[in-house]
């Protein structure tokens, strides 16, 4: 069943434009994506939108006629409305024709098997959205098990961390927890924990990666605390040839998870 | 000599503040640059602001008293004025304490020296300031000479990309040239032209680069036109072992460009 909404203060509208806050996000449980795109990569997984809301006279596309049909076959809610609505609820003027609103899911470190892969990211008080989902990303590309948020990180289920993950939060692997509950779930099991360190640190270039590999990386104007980096199983550092001495914390993880790649592989 | 403003509707706040726009910067040729440490990182190398702007009450600090002696030494002007105008000229509630206005400079390909360095980053139709700054940064760290966008690029003197490129738009190379003028300058002497792509390529990993390496990145959503990877004397793939078939821009330039430093020091 289609339901339409035709005015701007309609209390649905109301709530799918408070999803843009994080506050909101994290009363409800839910969150919104915005563009077909991201939507399919959800559906590639079995993941569902609640609700999907289309913008009217653009639903001859195909694919979105069949994510209308999953929608409703899975119980959920399809909404059509008009262009600018839909513009007021994403916040943007050059709305995307659809969007779907998402419950979260469960991010305890419960839900990882380190077995599944041989790289996994860690992040720690990682504050930019934009870094966020390009870790994600990044995880997608080297077959990394997934990203582990640790202590206060922006929100991955942000508008901004899922457009830069371009659908790699669906897909892969998503923890948050605080650093006291990481160390001991790390230590339950197999894993190595590598930092990007100027400390005691050996060429990250071929250093002696094990799978399962955990890199971490820190804030990005603070880095890593030291006892965090004290913590860690090994501790690397690449050239820095220039004035600064870090990279963009995603730029950092990626380096390292090419790296540890190919030393994983060899 | 100081100039204090003290209203909200004076022309100079009203300048300052168009300055946030791309196409006032362009008429002007000027950008605004907000935060002492930015600034710093400007001076160490010579580039002073025709016009410093402080909040009142915040000038006791020694690094700010020592640049502001520069800029009048240089001709330049300082004015101060409150918090709160400062932060309606920036756009940010919680604005850096000083800003400066800076002439923007010459980004033709004649201004860059090839043989500086072994190894320069380009970009086709980057769109995302923040990846443009990000790429900036990398420039730094791995001692390339610097960026040179090809084609309609996002602004590097954008308040965005100068923020992400943590000071290094200041300290390394950067050019601005057509598809068209760039070719025949990088075939008008020493330059290998290096593309990530997905056909015709080798493994990145110890492929044969050469110094001076140029690695070009293709834009966020569509990548390398076709015709500009057929030009490139080699084409290099990164391991994909996920869903998607790329990675972030400026994450794809800094795992090149990493590689092609451990490379060309070989």
């Amino acid at each position: 069943m289609r339901k339409q909404i035709t005015g701007f203060s309609n209390p649905t509208v109301k709530y799918l434009r408070s999803l843009r806050d994080k506050k909101h996000r994290k009363r409800s449980g839910q969150f919104l994506v915005e563009g077909l795109r991201l939507l399919e990569d959800a559906r590639s997984v079995g993941r569902l939108p609640q609700t999907l809301v289309m913008a009217e006279g653009r639903d001859g596309h195909e694919l979105l006629a069949r994510l209308e049909a999953d929608v409703v076959a899975a119980g959920g809610e399809v909404i059509t409305t008009t262009p600018d609505i839909l513009a007021k609820i994403t916040g943007k003027e050059n709305a995307q024709s659809v969007a779907g609103v998402f419950d979260e899911w469960d991010t305890s470190l419960a839900g990882l098997d380190r077995q599944a892969a041989p790289i996994w990211l860690a992040a720690q008080a990682l504050r930019d959205p934009g870094n966020l989902g390009t870790m994600l990303r990044t995880c997608d590309a080297v077959g990394a098990g997934g990203l582990i948020l640790i202590d206060d990180c922006a929100d991955p289920f942000s508008a901004e961390a899922v457009r830069a993950s371009m659908g790699a939060v669906f897909t892969v692997g998503l923890a948050q927890a605080r650093w006291e509950e990481f160390v001991p779930w790390l230590r339950g099991g197999m894993g190595q924990l590598v930092a990007a360190s100027l400390r005691d640190a050996v060429p990250y270039r071929g250093a002696p990666y094990q799978a399962p590999c955990f890199i971490l990386v820190g804030n990005e104007s603070q880095g890593l605390p030291e006892d965090y980096e004290a913590a860690c199983d090994l501790r690397v550092t690449m050239p820095m040839r220039g004035r600064a001495d870090s990279l963009n914390a995603a730029v950092a993880g990626a380096v390292l998870a090419y790296e540890v790649l190919a030393g994983v592989e060899v």
